[in-house]
């Protein structure tokens, strides 16, 4: 069968080959489509990424929208469904916890990324308390089922740890307008917050369609936007991540999605993190993956935001190629490319 | 009767005066000992602190250690209590729930700071639901009470935003070695945490009795340290908090007590904040005052304090003076300075 691979460390090595078909017990999954974010150019770039113990190559793709080929394990022939990503490193309190998103180890391993192939394949075997069952109604849109649970994730964190005292959110900011940055937006939305999105681009049709208000940060200044109960930094820029503490209000909590791993230095007044953060109870934290939990929720609320918001989600993914034109999908900024193994009824 | 007041915003402006007795219902409290912190140093240099509405000047004080003079309100003469600090703003959600240390508005009073006279005077007539009994077991060392209520709820903060995924603290780092780094280190001990204190000075006793490790910064790199589930900030330097982010494991968690409000500005390595921070899901937040539950447990484990680690809390407690005297405990820096209007059996 036909599967993206890449040589982790070595740029610009991906390529569609031939693969084994997987064997073995558990449901076997026939790939419709995966989406591609940066962390998958970034291992195309190699920048990142490990391959399978014993292999040089790695099958890429963690954002997975399936069919299940034959019934069993409580799934039947036919249905829709997202495999999740990550998996437990086995031996820390988290992961024995189900909860390889808090994993306190970092052995832990991804689909896709680190020491697990990935879903740009055809087929899949996969063992049923990985697979997460999507509505027929949310169809083809599930295959943002992955960066939808990231959100969800960080929402949940935010949400819970804004809860350890009385407060109700109301205005949210979300820095970045990709995936990542508008699937928050929505997220905020269906939590019934005014959301404010801040980002490059001069506009954002999108935004507006989650109702959310848009800023360019090229003409505005966000400092005079603030503040802020909720501030979601998904634009992957450190300087906006420590920005976000100076446009919270009191109680208010800031949380980091992006990733900026470049060599610079971010900094902040010492007022801002040495008196406001302390003086009124400020939070920021970082939160990666999502928990089983967050991939249901987070399917849920796009199977919402799909009757709540029309066209939002079909207009998010503005790309959408065979496997073998993988490199246009690497190369796309435009909103989220995904590469189209399979039709869902075909 | 004598009292210490001060005319906010004018520099050596303290002074001991007469008063007037207060009167009406209420428990009245004679106060037997004050504490003296940074923040009653930078109101009497005139930097912060806010006089009663049509008044000019402040009693200043606010850590108290007071007896009750009269029977009721469910108090017995000779009852040895403290006064909470901060009062409602009455308006917003947190206070309407009785958390004012989590004021959404900035409309709180606090007694000797802002807007409420405070307890360096002889007798003070308060709410019975703004008081804390203390055992006599442990006597005059409640004086440290109101320090740790604000450690108290730094550390409850730290857990519960640590237990929003699984996760264990084991290693704990505290800066800062004046009463409030101190007080932290002890209370995480008593959860039975290894603590490693790190501040300018070479040495502290205080540190060891409560076994805790004691670094030095002027001589150890606290990077080489690490890493910790959680950091306690408690020097107040801006430079510091936001290291704190760099020294955290996965999951942890960096809580900030002190208050820099100085201009300069602090930096960090985008790395850490916008790749590790993420990656490893690490918290940093601030907080401030205290909930009326983290008086009654700080209370309860200074007692239990006083038992596990004999000496260490009496040695804190490093000059006490009359009242006259309060320049002497202004100006001294060797630990907590009380100013002393009676004792507990007089």
């Amino acid at each position: 069968m036909q599967a993206l691979t890449v040589e982790p460390g070595v740029a610009h090595s991906a390529r569609v080959e031939e693969v084994d078909e997987p064997s073995g017990d558990g449901v076997l999954l026939r790939v419709l489509e995966v989406g591609v974010c940066g962390t998958d150019r970034e291992i195309s770039e190699g920048l990142y990424g490990v391959a399978p113990k014993g292999e040089q190559r790695l099958v890429i793709g963690h954002e997975s929208l399936a069919r299940v080929e034959r019934d069993g394990h409580g799934f039947s022939k036919g249905d829709l469904v997202c495999a999740t990503v990550r998996r437990s490193c086995g031996h820390c309190l988290a992961c024995g916890e189900g909860a390889p998103d808090s994993c306190l180890t970092g052995d832990y391993t991804e689909h896709g990324i680190t020491r697990l192939d990935g879903f740009a394949c055809e087929l899949v075997l996969e063992h049923p308390d990985f697979i997460v069952p999507i509505p027929r109604s949310l169809g083809r849109l599930a295959v943002l089922a992955e960066p939808t649970s990231i959100c969800t994730r960080g929402v949940r964190h935010a949400l819970t740890i804004g809860a350890r005292q009385p407060w109700v959110p109301k205005r949210a900011l979300v820095t970045g307008a990709g995936a990542v940055g508008l699937l928050s937006a929505m997220l905020l939305r269906l939590e019934g917050m005014e959301v404010c999105v801040a980002s490059l681009e001069e506009s954002s049709s999108i935004a507006e369609a989650l109702g959310a208000e848009y800023v360019s940060t090229r003409s505005t200044d966000l400092a005079g936007l603030g503040p802020f109960d909720i501030v979601v930094e998904a634009a992957g820029v450190a300087q906006l991540m420590l920005d976000g503490l100076g446009l919270l209000a009191r109680s208010g909590v800031c949380c980091l999605l992006g990733i900026d791993g470049r060599d610079g230095t971010a900094q902040i007044a010492d007022k801002v993190i040495g008196s406001d953060t302390v003086l009124e109870n400020r939070v920021l934290f970082g939160s990666v993956n999502a928990h089983h939990r967050d991939w249901v929720t987070g399917v849920e609320a796009l199977d919402r935001a799909r009757q709540q918001f029309p066209g939002a989600l079909e207009e998010l993914i503005a790309l959408r190629v065979p496997l073998d034109r993988f490199e246009e999908a690497f190369a796309f900024h435009g909103g989220k490319a995904t590469l189209v193994l399979a039709e869902p009824d075909s």
